[in-house]
């Protein structure tokens, strides 16, 4: 179950293998990270963050994808920048024939937190508990990578 | 010269000769059309979208591509999902390493029909008279495919 928080200057991510060991067990974390595009401009950036994208698919091999969508109480520039991300990111996945499963933002942190108004603080917290680790993902786009991933993993029977 | 005018509807273009055959003479108009992806989903539409551009840009072997952005006065929402589809298209043209202008709607109306407040039916007039043709390119989103790649060229010297 690869999650993904996109952004065009950070993404980050989060594979969490899908299913629990036994009941009452934690999901375990396979990989975090964040994709920094190094391109200098929006086209350069764009293939930077689909590439990444796919050879994050191709290693891991993901059976879905989540991905976070934006607030649309942004300004509309900024939703647009935002929007080229996600669709090169939404491209990578369905050119792999995955799923791709939609979240926002606040039912992310009500999923994994509790409240829809959770802090990054409390987010990464809450990662760390859920998959009982030693530390919070850092940087903190990574543990909001790992978020959505588990809001997908939390919402349902199956990944 | 390709010129896009991207939706996730429908997106239209023009590959228009980038070289006037003599001064005085008109660009000439190679082809243009409107892609329509049928997938039902976003992720669907996006493989369309960009597997149509990749198409496009294998077969016309232009030199740049120019892309007309969006309105930023729209509402965050509408710009977000446009943002999604001009993604895969800059992708597209990034990954063939062709160079992408970006210009803004007032900005092409204004460059083709030389008000940037000028309807669909004066760029569609305005279109077949800068390239000679019996009757303006239809469906209006092709006009407005064609009209992105002429503002590119009457922007400069060398398209």
């Amino acid at each position: 179950m690869l999650g993904i928080d996109p952004g065009t200057r950070a993404t980050g991510y989060g594979f969490i293998e899908g299913r629990r060991p036994a009941p009452g067990l934690a999901y375990r974390l396979i990989e975090c990270g964040v994709v920094r595009p190094r391109g200098t401009d929006l086209p350069g950036r764009l293939v930077d963050i689909h590439t990444a994208a796919l050879e994050l698919i191709d290693r891991l091999e993901p059976t879905c994808v989540a991905i976070e969508s934006a607030f649309y109480g942004r300004n509309a520039r900024t939703a647009l920048v935002l929007g080229h991300a996600r669709g090169v990111l939404v491209l990578a996945a369905a050119l792999r024939g995955l799923p791709v499963h939609e979240y926002a933002p606040r039912e992310v942190k009500k999923r994994v937190v509790g409240t829809g108004a959770a802090s990054k603080e409390q987010v990464g917290f809450m990662v760390k508990h859920h998959l009982r680790l030693g530390e919070a993902p850092h940087p903190a786009d990574a543990a909001d990578g790992c978020a959505v991933a588990l809001c997908h993993l939390l919402a349902g029977p199956l990944p």
